[in-house]
């Protein structure tokens, strides 16, 4: 089975830092989401390509844990990986590293799919969701 | 002719501050809006009733001028006052003040009407903000 | 052993949505840190009073679980609950409730004391923890 | 004499959107942040040489006028201009724009020099500033 990730490399703004002088800790979901949605970009799997399909992914729980602080200026990797699953979730993996490779962050996210006309989750993988994991062996 | 206003008073949040240790200046967008929509739900004027009427009421211009700074914890009053103006437009103008009463900041916004559906702007006044100054005699 | 909790009523803010029309998720965390930051006036432990002593209290996990989807213009309860434990960390529990009284998230967070001079985080508890534990019969 | 400029590319993420399905008018505020500090990355002139020489430099007027929407996934064109003046103050004018090349946004933010430790603004331009404008024949 493939792992499919991407890494995408950002700078730390100053709008992303509080007044510990740091990063915000809930300014890292923003940049799960940078990756995330680079991730769609690349695997041509997004937000878009789940509207077109008649579904919204919105995300259902979200774990982010912290190992070191970000200031502004600092250069960072984020990293999504995809983790597979029988139940009809989209699950990512994150890894957030600063300018001397040290892992700063760790997370994970867990989507589900709703019809975007009747709000309703749905319960099994929606047939575009199936196409996908085939095309790339998962 | 009245002059209709309204004040609200927060509190400003960690996550307002940067890492200067001071509310960071594109945030005062966000209490700007807050006291925007109050004025809305007070003076039935806002964001749901353009909608119903078919209109969204965009952002097309903001200015604000900062006069102190302001810090985590502080218990600030923000003022938004309703501008008339003959144009197809809607102005506001706003006054923040820290707990001192002291002037922190003024600014402005000025809004105008896009029909939901054409997108369009629209250069003269709906009928509905037209009711909207009668009933309130502007 | 007293379960010391405090809720907060907020209105749900337009700069707080998505282009999904709902909250978008990450800004959950500034819900989560408004009522934890009450609880710190209330009960007389947030930010200041960690560092008047010499301590940080910096995030160092957080976990968000979304049941339902919120709304601009919603009428929010945001409830924190301390929760005990032996080691030298702070942990709070997060519920939200929208008008209808239904649970729309779930949540965590965890925080450590670090030293303000050397960054280091504190492995025992700092003594003003244990005085205010004890103030409290927790 | 010169006109220094920098433009910076960058993708618009979906956090930065609004309910009405477009970027919310305070974000620019941070992609006029994100170029200012480009800006300061290239010329030796940002946030970090400011506080080298004792000086914050805060933003006490911004100014920001839009033409078009920008939507969830535009890869969008920012530029910052510096605009030389006799006064103890620092003027970036800012031009957006989308992938058509048509001009999204237009705005303007001017800076003054705070001591850091007395934190009184500078009447009088600060030797570095002095010093920068030469080498660059500004």
């Amino acid at each position: 089975m493939k792992q499919l990730s991407v890494i995408e490399q950002i700078r730390v703004q100053f709008h992303d830092t509080d007044a510990l002088g740091i990063v915000w800790h809930g300014n890292y979901l923003k940049y799960f989401e940078i990756v995330r949605e680079a991730f769609g970009r690349k695997f041509n799997f997004g937000y878009h390509t789940a509207k077109e399909n008649g579904f919204a992914t919105p995300i259902v729980k979200s774990i982010l844990e912290h190992k070191l602080p970000l200031h502004y200026g600092e250069l960072i990797k984020i990293k999504a990986t995809y983790k597979n699953n029988q139940s009809a979730k989209i699950r990512f993996n994150y890894e957030i590293y600063n300018e001397n490779d040290e892992l700063v962050c760790e997370g994970e996210t867990i989507q589900v799919f709703t019809n975007l006309e009747t709000k309703e989750m749905s319960l099994i993988n929606p047939q575009f969701y199936e196409d996908w994991k085939l095309k790339f062996e998962i």
